[in-house]
This record gives C-alpha cells, structure tokens and sequence, in this order.
C-alpha cells in the first residue's frame, strides 16, 4: 500500500505512549474509530492511519527537569495512507505533522516514502556522479570556497575574489546567501560575468569549475529566473530553500529548463531543528527532504567551528545524502570553521564524497586566497598519499603556513 | 532610513552581550568594520548593521540548568539596512535569521518594518471590516465551525455537515486542513456545491455566511487554483501557509483576480515556535507576518484546549492581528477545545474583533451540530446582554444542555 511512515521522538507526560500513538494515528486521519458503526469501519480502513511502534526509551532526567516533572521519552512510528493526501511535500508536511507540530513535546525525525510515494519526487538532477563528471574530479572530495565580505561591494571585486579562488585550485565558488538582488552585482551579471571567469580558467588550466550564484526574489519569479540563469550561462545556482519552502526547491529540479546543479543552503533551517523538543530532525530537514526535494548539494554547520552542529546531527545528514535510495546521491558539505589543519578529520568523517567548503580558512592565508586554496589542495593530496599533513607541509610554503596559522586537528573534536 | 529591526531573545553561555550583539550585527552584513580603511569604511557605513540594544534580562536558573551551565539571558535589537536585501521575506528572514538560526541558543521574537519596507507589503485584502461586511454581522464575535471526520466521506455527507452547521447560526464554516485534493470530495466541487448551499441558507434566512475551503497541491499551481475557485464561487480558502511559506500567501493576497478572504491555518507553525530557545515567536510568525503578508484571518490554538499555547502567547498573536498599523486588521481565531461554557472567557480575552472556532464543541452536543450552532449563538448573546450564561440557560435548552455536558469558566484557566 502506498503510504508514508512518520517517526517521532516524544516526551510525554502522562506516559502512555500506546495510546499517544494511537490517538495520533487517528487525529491525522479519520478522527475515530471505536465507535464507530461497522459499515463505517469497512469505508474509512484504508484512510485510517496505523500504529507501527510505539517504544518507549529510557527516561531523559535532565529533559524532565526541564519540562517541569517525570516525562516518558520514545519513539512512536505511524503509517499514513497515501490515499489521505496528494503526493506533495505541503500535503505530506501538514498530514504527518501539521496541527501535531503544536501539541507538546513532539519531533518529528524520520519520513519513509513508500516506493509508489516515492515516484512522485524527483532527487537530484545530476547528484554527486553529475557534479563530478561536470567538474572531471573523482575520488577525493571536492572544494568549494565562498567570497568575503561581498556587500556593498562592486563586481570588479566579486570577479577578483572569484578569479583568485578557482586560480588557487577550488572546484566550486558560492555566493554568499545574504547577497540579493541589487545595483552593484546584479544577479544576471554575477551569471554572465563568473561564466566568462570559468571559461577563462578552463582555458589557462584546462580545469572546469562551478559558481552558484545566490538564486532570490519572489517565489512566484524563481523559476523563470532560474531558467534565464541557465540560458545565460549560470554552471550552478544557490538556494535558501528554507526561506522558500521544499516545494519550490522541487519545482526547480523538476524543470528540464533549468539544467543546472542546485545548491541548497541551510538559512533558517535551526529555527525548525535546533530543539531537542520541537521541530524536525537535522537529517531529515537537510538530508532527506532535500535529497527528494532534489537538490544536488546541502550545506550544513560542520561539526568542527563555532556555528556546529552535534557530529552526530552533521554525520545524520551526510549518511541520507548518500545511502543507497531510489534518488541519485546529494553531496554534502559541512561548512564554518573549516581550515586546511582540519582536512584529515573532515576525509575520516565525510569520507571523499564530500565537500570541503571554506570562508575564512582560505581568505584568511598569509597568501591571500590563492595560497589558501592551495593549502587546502595540498592537504587533501597529503591524505589521499597516506602522509601528515607535516610531512607534506615540508615540501609546501602554503599548507605550512596554513598549519602555523590555524593548527591541525588529527582526531575529531 | 529604510530598514528593518529584528529582536532576538538569547541565552548566551559567553555573557558579554554587546559583543554578541555587534557580532551578530556585523555577521549578517558586511562581516567586519574594526579593521577596514578608512575609505572603505565610509563606503560600507550604509550597509553595517547597527546594534540598537543589549539588554541584560534576569538570568532563568532553569534555562541555564537545561542548558548545562549559567547562560545570560537577554534582548537584543538589531537594524539591517533595507539596501541589504530585496523587499521580500525570504530575503528578510534569511538577513536577519539565516545563518544566525543555527548558532546556539537564538529565538527571533520581532521584526520592526520600517514604513518604506512595509509598503513592499499587503496585508489582509478585506480584513475585520471588510469580513463583516461581507457576512453582515457587526459588534460581536463572529461563530465559526470546522468539519468533523471528513476524511474518506462523500459530498453529501460533506454538504449535509455544512448546511447544519450554518442553518445552527454559523457565520463561518472551514474544511478540515488535512483534506487535500480528492476523488470523494473535489475541491471545485466542494467549491461550487458550498456556494449553493450559502445561496439556499441567504434565501431561506437572509443571512450570509462564508466557507474556508482548503488550497492545496503544488505551490507552482496555487495561484491558478485560487482564480479558477474565486470565478467558481468560493466565498473564502483556507490555506496552510506554513507548510508553503509566507511569500506564497502574499502572492495570493496580492492577487487582483482572488477575490476571496484568505484563512491562514498554523499546520506546521509548531515546528519553528514552541521552543522557548530556538525559532520564532508565536506573535511574529502567526501574527505579525501572517498579517503582513495579507492572511484576513489567523487561526492558532487557544489557550483553553489539549492543544493549547500559553495564554499569553495566545493574547500576543491576537494583539499582532487587530493593533493599530498601516494593514488593515486580521481575525483572530482561537482554536481547538472550545465550547459554549467558554464563551465569556473568550470573550473577555479576545473581545468582539474575534472568531469564536468551535469543532467537537458543535458537533458533540446532544442536539447535533444545528444545536450545538444555536448554544454557541445563545452564549454570546447572554455575555452581550451581560446575562450569566446559566440564567440564559433557563429560557434556551441548547445551551443548557451544553453546560450540562462541557461545564461553564468563568475565570480564565
Ligand atoms: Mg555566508
Ligand atoms: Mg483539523
């Protein structure tokens, strides 16, 4: 039967968690049953939603101190008919955690799609084998770096910044997310102008490489827009999708107008899975539904700086961007607080289909940009040759003053 | 200046809020000012977020407990210059709540739209006044019911349930917010058969009344959708914008040829408010935004139910909706767990410029939803007429019998 099977993570204070559940299943679907007549039993089966689990997990002191006396903390997992709604995120969203997202201490942190369901969404257009392919880079991860300080800023600048950094020997190059429309670097611009600055590139170094330009405005003028940006030559675009809503991120990946990688970028996504309590999990609002939503990458808070995510939540999220699914993979990349001393661990935790995303850890260098990218370059070789970063920074000024700059970190945090 | 005022509650490990403060500030513009030269500080002065307040509030010894250690609570205000970011709210929110969201312990509470941003933004096309115009009812709440069970039932039972619910005394009538697109029950037909039964009831009493069917199915189709339903009849559409986003609600509002008072349902709203950490406050995502971007009416749980919020969380979204400001005013609708004994409560809290919604409270009585309709009509009478409701009970069985059943408050809980 076609359905989907919602997780979630409650702290409950009457302790009942059967019939929690059971009150769940029925308060998303048909209302009741009990009392029902049998005629009506017959009719409304296959709309009610059913119980799977219901298990309760050991008590969270500290969670119930909080939250103001004993709470029984588990998991409850319901199946809802596929039948009860139309198959697109808002209808999903709304079924399986609309008026629930209201009623106490309720998470929501797994979705499973039936495969019928399932169907219905696209993935990624080109997914981490496409972006590899477009970029001709295989087995190590890719880097990305993303401009400084951009506002209020001229485009003379950005094209410096962005010439500098693929020079230096990253893959992909982002727009910041809080660069919008406006007079100075006008998006078409920034399309046209970094297209000529990859083209150029491509000629002097025989490498390809990525620019996502920070896709905005409003929603109604976002597709129309993204397919002016391919037209115009834009080779990736930059997305708030959580600014948006996941059924505009979709719409764009559906359209075979818009053949370009889209970048789904994190704003605003704590403000709905920062809490323990509330909301939804890290993994699936950044991993899951943006994979099936179809984006091709998705930012998140590295483990590693000051804006973090718990490894585990960072590590979530990776693992639905790559396991095995109907959906082609989604390349993730932990991002903030990313310097070339970090490499070792980022490669032992993301693994190579991954992306290291750096800001400060490459505007930062002593040489300036270029010198920062090849750090990072040179970081990334020493791992895949089996060495230290030491040993390799004998032989490189760049990764060597990287490592002065910033220290390196052999074990995760 | 044309700029916007976020308001952030924090719970701050560090405890040095001005610097928290300017840091934020800086963060979420043009990343650093200290060390710039002179003649690009003067260039970048009209684009540097400015801190307006750090207010130290008394520390909460059971956030911090939670929170593993002592954590300075307090307010801090921040203006972002318009020039930013295009007068939009994904642009906005992603501004002042992008990145910022996902570090630590930050709950956006307010925004302050300054008039030349404001002006970007609609507001309730009809609002208070211009519902009760439509529906002919002046100086009282107006009485509102919701469906019950319709999930997997036909249109008769559909129209049968809406026409007892209007003939009862009902000004408003919504369809459930998880009934989406469906074979049973289409929603042009929901449409159309709705807009005859109004028809039928205004010839049978003279009395108009409205019926919130549910917009719903991919956003790219919304707008179309809301067209082809204003020409086909309906009187207004529910919508659940949070599970869309609020730019998609402003292009309806903004819509010329959707002529129809749009109903913003909180479905999903939980998910980035109930945290008292984290997300936004219940007063800006349910009231002030929702307003903003043109909602005619904002339904939120009341503080009277199972699902309830907080009262005073409650009263500050009701407070957002009918305040003085250049949009028209939103009605208020406290939901979920209201019945005729709460009628003087809501009253009290609410005031005339709101919607008594009532569901289980109409459709449990002993006389069936036509007299469950007639109780609640009879309660606001009596608190008009400034009669007790048990005195009016005397002279009216329906009511009577609803106190019999539900119970009377006359305080609030
Ligand atoms: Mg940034
Ligand atoms: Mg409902």
């Amino acid at each position: 039967m076609s359905e989907i099977i919602a997780t979630y993570l409650v702290h409950d204070r009457k302790g009942n968690l059967e019939k929690k559940a059971e009150g769940i299943a029925l308060g998303l679907t048909i209302g009741s049953w009990t009392d029902l007549p049998e005629l009506e039993k017959e009719q409304l089966k296959k709309h009610k939603g059913t119980v799977i689990t219901a298990a309760e997990l050991e008590e969270d002191r500290d969670a119930s101190t909080y939250l103001g006396g004993k709470h029984t903390k588990g998991l409850i997992k319901i199946a809802y008919p596929a039948v009860n709604f139309s198959p697109d995120l808002p209808a999903i969203l709304t079924t399986v955690f609309g008026k629930l997202s209201l009623d106490g201490e309720v998470k929501l942190v797994d979705l499973e799609f039936s495969d019928s369901l399932a169907k219905h969404f696209p993935g990624p257009k080109f997914g981490i084998d496409g972006i590899r392919e477009k970029i001709n880079v295989y087995n190590r991860p890719l880097l990305m770096s993303i401009f400084k300080g951009v506002i209020g800023k001229d485009l003379g600048y950005l094209e410096e910044q962005l010439y500098d950094q693929l020079a230096g020997g990253m893959d992909l190059v982002k727009d910041d997310e809080i660069l919008f429309e406006n007079p100075m670097t006008p998006f078409f611009d920034r399309v046209k102008r970094g297209r000529q600055i990859i083209n150029l590139l491509k000629e002097e170094t025989g490498k390809n490489s990525l620019y996502a330009v920070n896709l905005t405005g409003r929603t109604s003028e976002l597709r129309d827009k993204a397919r002016l940006a391919a037209e115009a030559g834009a080779t990736a675009l930059l997305f708030n999708v959580h600014a948006y809503g996941l059924d505009v991120l979709q719409s764009l990946a559906e359209d075979d107008e818009v053949p370009v990688p889209i970048m789904a970028h994190p704003a605003v996504s704590g403000a709905f899975a920062a809490s323990e309590f509330y909301g939804f999990s890290y993994s699936l609002i950044l991993g899951k539904l943006t994979r099936l939503a179809g984006a091709d990458f998705s930012l998140f808070p590295s483990p590693y700086g000051s804006v973090a995510l718990k490894r585990k939540e960072a590590l979530g999220i990776a693992e639905e961007c790559t396991v095995s699914s109907v959906y082609k993979k989604v390349f993730p990349v932990p991002s903030a607080g990313i310097h070339p001393g970090l490499v070792p661990v980022i490669m032992k935790d993301f693994g190579n289909d991954s992306i290291i995303n750096a800001g400060g850890g490459i505007h930062g260098h002593p040489n300036g940009a270029k010198g920062g990218a090849a750090a990072f370059r040179s970081a990334v070789d020493a791992v895949l040759e089996g060495r230290t970063l030491e040993e390799k920074a004998r032989s490189d000024e760049h990764l060597e003053k990287a490592l002065k700059l910033w220290g390196q970190y052999e074990a995760a945090k």
